[in-house]
């Protein structure tokens, strides 16, 4: 029978004592920020449960990790500290243990109903990184892009293609998204267009935290790279395909990206997705010796992602995903293979995650090939994102008896100022 | 007759009284980070004048600004608080005023010499974006890396082209920068070659440091955008070509750039540049009204690079330019249209300054034409840059008897770690 807490949890929760993701949160609108796991429908403030000394492990018993207002320190600690602090509250949580359970004051103290919370973003991002990592997507948006001959980049099997991103932008589940201003492709002589984006996309990715980073010059080995990646989000890299078309040769994505993009509050550790670690799919051709792992890990987890308009009650399912190519070790070990210095709390997007199937592609441009081919959803029909539109991503891993899950990633998208 | 400091200032310093750059540094090794400005061969130390209560001007009379380990708090107080600043310590350091000139002690305090102290980046940077915005550059590495065909992009005379760059691997003028390792593009089908660099070049580039941020949403109008930048920088943004040729299609630039990107130890401000303000050139076709402004600045910026072999005592120049198209407040103005936030701090590169003559070029590949026409310099000829190479950049404005000057911005090339 699987671990159990003394906390309630319902059989479909996302957040059972297998998994225990963390964030960052706000009790009371004034209050200071403090790292708190997830149990159920409550958040553990693990600055009451530091002050309460119940982090007595070798590692944290003198650390004031988990009294700052973000989770960067804690990150740098590594892997052995994660396993002492996740050792711990598995155990403070579980229905056999008296130590909270049988503490009304404590649990007063430091269990907050999840409903009552602020969540904010869990770290402070030195930097952000966005892959490319799906095949599939890799393949679709370079046909609608360059045409089907020039599709898949010479370069697309031998590395993870990646761009930087814009950190500063990067904003918590539940942040409004302004839809962008820019130039669009100009047609013959005339100038460019310029108003708000008619192309506003959403990109199912998820989002690597790294853990301890790297000193300048020091490349991370590929075999090693697991241990500087804390856990998981959900990302939206919210996309305006107009803008991105026209500015995108030759230096990449800029403003079509910059505008936003959207992380879930929790961070779901490595060690709670290792039960539904899976071989990544066979590389062909063989990746270069300093790319090659011993181990080739993917994740089980089910996405999906769903668009509620202005004004209806329901969201309607717009795709379901589950693939990549690259893993996130060999996305981290090729990002510091040139020498670049990684930092605690930095981020890896994996990039938009579309299966083989028309109805796992992970973004409008795909979905709907540009807009030439409308999607037909519940009373609705959707070329590109519409002002009001609410945008939700989820994903979850089923294990025997319970689900680790990511709970969900939105936003809504609101007018451009004018 | 110019302005004169009681501290003795050589004809040719960077550093008169006129110029005022500011800084961050450590006295002693063991001492704390803090703000300075130069002048002459001295640095004035910000923490003592400020404790000594001499910024007494109504917005930094209670600020703690130049008590932090960097210029941000400084940065986001706008130009307001620039101006009470430069006023009064151009007042306190003229020949004619007692406070400083007449106070061993405090003069002993405030006042460290140049060569003693260590400089550190004045900023903490949150995101670091780099134009592309010499038409030179862009005709001459499109030509190269593109063929003559589709040399300069459609787009590049209608927006200022940029990309994302990596902020954690900026470092400050003097720091090593090791040979990245990466793959190149392979010829037929065999795998990608790896390796060190064998095409490692420096970017001859300016950067603006941005003064108070906008809220994300919010975007900056370019008759506004002065006063979001509080001063210019030397930078250069070594690059790998071989790296970046194989890797840049279709995201644009990254291992081949993120490696390490050098910056001057000191901001010259905008103040202290306006002397130096010239029309800038025509742009033909007009901008869009996002991007026409009431005034167009550039500044007459001389600009050197000098490489020194291993084991020569003299360096070599390389280069000398002065010139780009869009300007500064164009390029922060375009980042902001979709709504991008910039934070204080945050770094904006001009992109490799390049002028349209041969002697001009701002980076080797272009000079070299990518290694085809070696250079030859005083004894030695480069087709890209060798182990133990420094590259040094040295950028001057020329006034009325005084030079405004950027100091060095400098970094020696170190083996590839194997």
């Amino acid at each position: 029978m699987a671990l159990q807490s003394f906390i309630e949890v319902e059989p479909d929760s996302h957040f059972p004592i297998q998994n225990l993701p963390y964030g960052v949160f706000k009790p009371e609108p004034a209050s200071v920020a403090r790292p708190g796991v997830a149990i159920g429908e409550y958040v553990l403030d693990l600055s009451e449960i530091s002050k309460a000394g119940l982090f007595n492990g070798p590692i944290l018993k003198d650390s004031d990790c988990f009294l700052q207002p973000n989770l960067n320190k804690f990150l740098s600690l590594g892997r052995p500290a994660w396993k002492e602090a996740r050792d711990m509250l598995q155990k403070l949580l579980s229905s056999n243990e008296a130590t909270l359970r049988d503490n009304a004051n404590l649990r007063q103290k430091s269990l907050v109903p999840m409903g009552k919370v602020e969540m904010l973003l869990p770290m402070e991002i030195g930097d952000y990184t966005d892959f490319f990592s799906s095949m599939h997507h890799a393949k679709n948006c370079g046909t609608i892009f360059r045409g089907p001959a020039n599709a898949v980049p010479a370069n697309w099997f031998h590395l993870p293609i990646a761009y930087h991103g814009r950190a500063s932008s990067v904003v918590i589940s539940g942040t409004d998204i302004v839809r962008p201003r820019g130039q669009f492709a100009p047609s013959g002589n005339s100038p460019p267009p310029f108003g708000p984006s008619q192309k506003l996309d959403f990109e199912l990715e998820m989002a690597a935290v790294v853990g301890p980073g790297n000193e300048l010059g020091k490349p991370i080995d590929v075999n090693e790279a697991a241990d500087h990646i804390f856990g998981v989000m959900l990302m939206n890299d919210w996309s305006a395909r107009d803008i991105q078309a026209w500015e995108y040769v030759p230096l990449g994505p800029f403003l079509g990206k910059s505008f936003g993009t959207t992380l879930s509050p929790w961070i779901v550790t490595l060690d709670a997705l290792e039960p539904f670690a899976c071989d990544s799919p066979k590389q062909d051709p063989q990746p270069l010796p300093y790319l090659a792992e011993k181990i080739s890990k993917n994740y089980d987890i089910s996405l999906e992602v769903q668009i509620k308009p202005a004004g209806k009650e329901d969201s309607c399912v717009v795709t379901r995903s589950n693939f990549k190519y690259w893993t996130l070790t060999q996305q981290l070990a090729h990002h510091t293979i040139n020498g670049c210095n990684l930092r605690s709390g930095d981020l890896l997007g994996t990039g938009t995650i579309s299966g083989p199937e028309p109805e796992s592609l992970g973004c409008l441009l795909e979905l709907t090939w540009n807009g030439q081919k409308p999607l037909s959803l519940d009373g609705f029909t959707r070329k590109f994102l519409e002002d009001g539109d609410e945008v939700t991503f989820t994903g979850f891993c089923k294990g025997n008896g319970y689900t680790v899950g990511f709970g969900t990633c939105s936003g809504k998208i609101v007018p451009s100022t004018p």
